[in-house]
């Protein structure tokens, strides 16, 4: 038996497991809108973290699965919700699934849903369940409130800096940093390994996030084709932006402020005027500093890990992954 | 200290626990529906019916108050998201929470509520949690069906006895069972007299539901004024109406189903000639039997339960009260 598995490979079997699960249930009107958001696929980031956490700790990684499951299940439930709450008509090139079948149902299967990612950890022994589901529950409820901050920040007129980065957190980064907690908790990491890799994740997490914010605006479009500037577009309040509006000087912020708030420009004007106003500022340098940092203070935790640096190796690679992603 | 209490000393028990809750937190926008929900009230049935249940094997009911509290904060998170789908303005006479905010910050703090709901089985030992989290889990799921049964049903024209009562034992039942046997498994039941608990439940939440249709209709005006017949009104499939269509003849049934569907005709002459149909059919005596049916066999179940008497008394007085129920 292979001692470490890939990313691709935990990634795969990840999939696997997800196919074996029976949504073929009835109401149909419940199990197969869950059916349909699971089969839409997705990379399958959180539950191939917590396998490899686990495999850090553990040849045996077959105790993880439940947990891994657990983690993507209740993700897609929260982009299931979510697209309602944010009016989108697709994800991963699909109808939503408030769009192919109505907001009652996306809201009902959405409920189900949580409670088949909860529904997973029952496959835990009595000690293993008692360490992971605090984990589990605590961090469920952070991605709530990293939601209901997003929406806030819609109709906030200043969003700090701070304000913005404990959003970011609370609504991306600590469901990838307890993916990799739970993980470790299962292959039998002691509190410390433990929560090195929970800080691990906490700071790809949020490197991640920035990395969307840059690239939004920064993405190299030699490679990957026109770039959307869709934040730009739609006024959100990025890194960037918030940014920007803190380093603007009175006239500046006044034309930036009014940039965003017109709805009637030419959108790629507007994308031009702003970015021009970016780079200005040096917001693209500013960004890329804080990316490395929070890559460094993750790489920092890896380091001190208990463990053989042969076996944080699926980590490393996937910390690169996340720092030279170029969409 | 007094070994056994009575419901209205556990409901009042339980509200003092919920008031406990700290739910004064950020953001405000999720965790204030939550608040403001729980503070609505409502009869605490479940809660209290844990910890009777718990209080038949136990005297110190301490171990069962988290099991009380998830139960609650459940149910009530299911009528937050209920409200939504049936766009209901009104709850315990205040403004439904999507009404009062906004239907997104419903769905949020809904969710928010079903993770605070599992949370409080945190507070369990570990193998109390492996014993109790899969009947919450699998009940938890089952509401969720019940309510989509409930919903397909608006748009189905043939639904049967069978189909209905389903639906309500989905909807309604399988949470007061469980809460008597996640109850009783705290106060260290054997799995015997759990399941008789469950099946107690089970029975009884059925008979509370058929007692809610008939007193729609039947309720005694003198004693509480005037009958709504809201039921009758809004053309729900109640059990009094599905039987009502299974027994009519030709004639009949199609008088009937042009009354329901009759959106024109004054409401006081559609309630008095629906009524009036349900009379010539003994749809009032066949759910009383039916009710009365359901009532034994509850009766059945603590009959065989391995306690003395004395310790049962409290649930036959609840069951007693469900039957006795004038309103």
């Amino acid at each position: 038996m292979k001692s470490m598995f890939t990313i691709e490979q935990l990634q795969q079997k990840i999939s696997d497991e997800i196919n074996k699960v029976d949504l073929v249930k009835e109401p149909a009107n419940l199990y197969q809108p869950i059916k349909y958001t699971l089969d839409a696929g997705g990379k399958r980031i959180r539950p191939a973290l917590v396998l490899a956490a686990c495999n850090i700790f553990s040849k045996d990684i077959e105790n993880a699965i439940p947990v891994a499951l657990a983690f993507e299940v209740f993700h897609n439930f929260t982009l299931l919700h979510d697209d309602i709450m944010d009016n989108s008509p697709k994800r991963r090139n699909k109808e939503t699934v408030h769009v192919k079948w109505n907001e009652n149902i996306a809201i009902l299967s959405g409920d189900a849903m949580m409670i088949k990612a909860y529904g997973f950890l029952n496959d835990l022994t009595a000690n293993l369940l008692k360490e992971i589901f605090p984990v589990f529950n605590k961090t469920a409820l952070e991605v709530c409130e990293g939601q209901q901050y997003d929406m806030d920040f819609e109709t906030t007129e200043n969003v700090s800096e701070k304000d913005y980065l404990k959003m970011i957190k609370l609504k991306t980064s600590v469901l990838i940093a307890a993916s990799l907690k739970a993980g470790a908790i299962s292959g039998g990491a002691n509190e410390k390994d433990a929560d090195l890799l929970y800080d691990f994740g906490l700071n790809i997490g949020l490197a991640f996030q920035l990395q969307d914010d840059l690239l939004d605006v920064y993405a190299d479009t030699n490679v990957f084709g026109k770039q959307t500037g869709n934040d730009i577009i739609t006024g959100k309040k990025t890194f960037l932006l918030i940014n920007a509006m803190e380093r603007a000087d009175d006239e500046t912020l006044k034309e930036l402020k009014n940039l965003i708030s017109d709805q009637k420009i030419d959108k790629q004007e507007k994308v031009a005027k702003v970015t021009s106003i970016y780079n200005s500022l040096g917001i693209k340098e500013l960004t890329e500093n804080k990316i490395s940092q929070l890559h460094n203070k993750a790489i920092n935790s890896l380091n001190s890990l208990s463990v053989e640096n042969g076996k944080k190796e699926v980590l490393l690679s996937f910390a690169d992954l996340i720092m030279k992603r170029k969409k």
